[in-house]
C-alpha cells in the first residue's frame, strides 16, 4: 500500500506575482488517476477521476465498494500501480489496478444492469435512493453518540489535514470509531476522492467501518451519503451544508446528518 | 429557455435541530440531470450531473461545448425539457434534451475517439492536456485587463449570488465581458455546472465569450480551466486555490489564473 501522503502531493509554482510582490507559492497537485479492474486474464478500465496523488490503491478499493462492485475485503486479491514498462513514470502512477477474486461479479455486468434499469424509468431522486435498495442495502446502524458528541467530533479534523494547512485547497475525510477515535484521515483535492480513500483504507485494513462516524470538511452531498450507506456509517459530520437529495438519502437510511459544524455548534437535520 | 433560479432550488427542511433549538432552515436542492441528444431520429444519452435545478437547458449547452460535442450556436437547433407523459412531473424536468445539427459529428463517435486516444496511450496529465489540442484547440486571446483590475472583479460576484446567501452550499460562477460588465451569474451545487450553466447561457445567446474574465466562488481545477479555454475566456478570477495541472493547462493556453481574490488581494500564477 502507497503511505499516506505523497511528497508529490505538493509542487511548488517557480513564480507567484502577488500583492506580496513574487514568491514561491505550494500548489496542490491534481493528476487524473484510471481505476483498472482485473479477473483472471481481462482487465478493464472502470473510471478516471481527477485526484491529488497519494493513497491512490485506497482511493481505488473505496471507489469500486461505493460503486458496488465489491462489497468486503476479501473480493480484492491485490491492488497495485500499474507496472507497464511501456509507459512513462508519471504514466504508470496515474494508474490504479485492483484484482478481483473469481467470485466477484464481473463489473460491466454490474454496471450494465444498474444503466439499463435507470435507463428503462427515468432518472430522478428517487431512482437515485432506489439504486442502493436494488443493491440489497437496508439501513445502517444507528449512532450511539449523542448529538452533541457528535458535533465535537469536528474539532479532531482540521488539526490533522496536514496538507490543506499547506495549500488551502484540500477536502479533508477522516473517520471517527464507536470509542471517538480518529483514523485514517485523508485529503484530496476531490471530497468525494477523500472519502473513498478513508474507506477504502479502511476496507483494506479489513475493517468495515459500520457504526462509525464520517468528518467532512466540505458540503454534504448526495454521492457522499451514497457512500456513507454502501459501508454502513452511522452519521456524517461536516463544516459545510448537506443538500436536499443527501437528506432524503440519508433519512431513509438513517444515517445522521450534522452540518455546519464549527467551534462546537453544528446543526442536526432529521 | 428556463429562467434564472427556479423557485425550485431551494426546499425547506421541517425539523432542524441546532443549538438554538428547533427551526426551519433552507437546504439547497440536488437532483440528477440526464443530459441526451437527438439528432433525427435517434436520441441517446450523453451524461447525468448531479446539480441544483435551474438554467437546465443552458447547462446541457454548457456541458456539450466543454466536452467537444459541439461548438458554435448554429449546432444546437433546439434545447428541451423531456415531454414523455409515461414519466412524473419530477422525472421529467430531470431530463434535458439537446436537438443538434445534421451536421455536427455523431456524440458517440466523438466520445469513442477520445476515449480509445488516451486509452491507448496510458492516462496522465500531459494526456489530459494534449486531448484539447486534439480537438484542435489553441490559445486563448490574451485578457486586456491588469492584474490589478483582474483582482478587483471577483467583488462583482459575492453580491449576485442570491441562493448563496440563504443556504451557504451553493457555488457561483459568472462571465465579465471585455467592458467589464457582470454577465450570467449562475449558481450550483457544482462547481463545474455553474461554470457549464454560465457559458452555456451565453452560448444559447449566441455570444462565445472569448476575451472575457470568468469569475468563480471556489477552487479552479483542471476541468474549469478546460471549460474556460474551449469557450475562449482570457482568465479565471477565483477566491480559492488552482491545482497543478489547472496551472500547466493554463500556461499552456495563455489563460491568466487569479487565486484566493478576496477583498481587493490576490495571487497570479504564471
Amino acid at each position: 500500500m502507497d503511505s499516506a501522503a505523497a511528497p508529490s502531493a505538493i509542487s511548488r509554482v517557480s513564480a507567484v506575482r502577488s500583492d506580496r510582490g513574487k514568491t514561491l507559492e505550494s500548489v496542490i497537485v491534481e493528476e487524473p488517476l484510471e481505476i483498472r479492474v482485473s479477473q483472471g486474464e481481462v482487465e478493464s478500465r472502470v473510471a478516471i477521476t481527477m485526484r491529488t496523488p497519494g493513497n491512490d490503491l485506497e482511493l481505488a478499493v473505496g471507489f469500486l465498494l461505493s460503486e458496488g462492485l465489491i462489497s468486503r475485503r476479501d473480493d480484492v486479491l491485490e491492488a497495485r500501480v500499474c507496472a507497464d514498462p511501456s509507459l512513462t513514470p508519471r504514466q504508470r502512477a496515474n494508474v490504479a489496478i485492483v484484482a478481483l477474486a473469481d467470485s466477484v461479479p464481473h463489473p460491466a455486468r454490474v454496471l450494465d444492469r444498474r444503466f439499463t434499469i435507470s435507463s428503462a424509468c427515468g432518472v430522478c431522486g428517487s431512482t437515485s435512493l432506489s439504486d442502493l435498495h436494488e443493491r440489497g442495502i437496508t439501513s445502517v446502524q444507528s449512532s450511539s453518540r449523542t448529538f452533541d458528541e457528535e458535533v465535537l467530533l469536528i474539532d479532531l479534523l482540521k488539526p490533522s489535514q496536514r496538507l490543506f494547512a499547506k495549500t488551502g485547497a484540500l477536502h479533508g475525510a477522516a473517520l471517527v470509531n464507536e470509542e471517538g477515535v480518529l483514523r485514517y484521515v485523508r485529503e484530496d483535492v476531490g471530497r468525494h476522492n477523500a472519502v473513498d480513500k478513508a474507506i477504502g483504507a479502511a476496507l483494506l485494513e479489513g475493517v468495515l467501518p459500520s457504526g462509525w462516524s464520517l468528518l467532512l470538511s466540505g458540503r454534504i452531498g448526495f454521492e457522499i451519503v451514497q457512500k456513507a450507506v454502501v459501508a454502513g456509517i452511522s452519521s456524517i459530520v461536516a463544516v459545510s451544508a448537506p443538500t436536499s437529495l443527501a437528506l432524503e438519502l440519508a433519512e431513509e437510511f438513517g444515517v445522521r446528518i450534522v452540518g455546519f459544524a464549527r467551534e462546537s455548534r453544528g446543526t442536526q437535520y432529521c
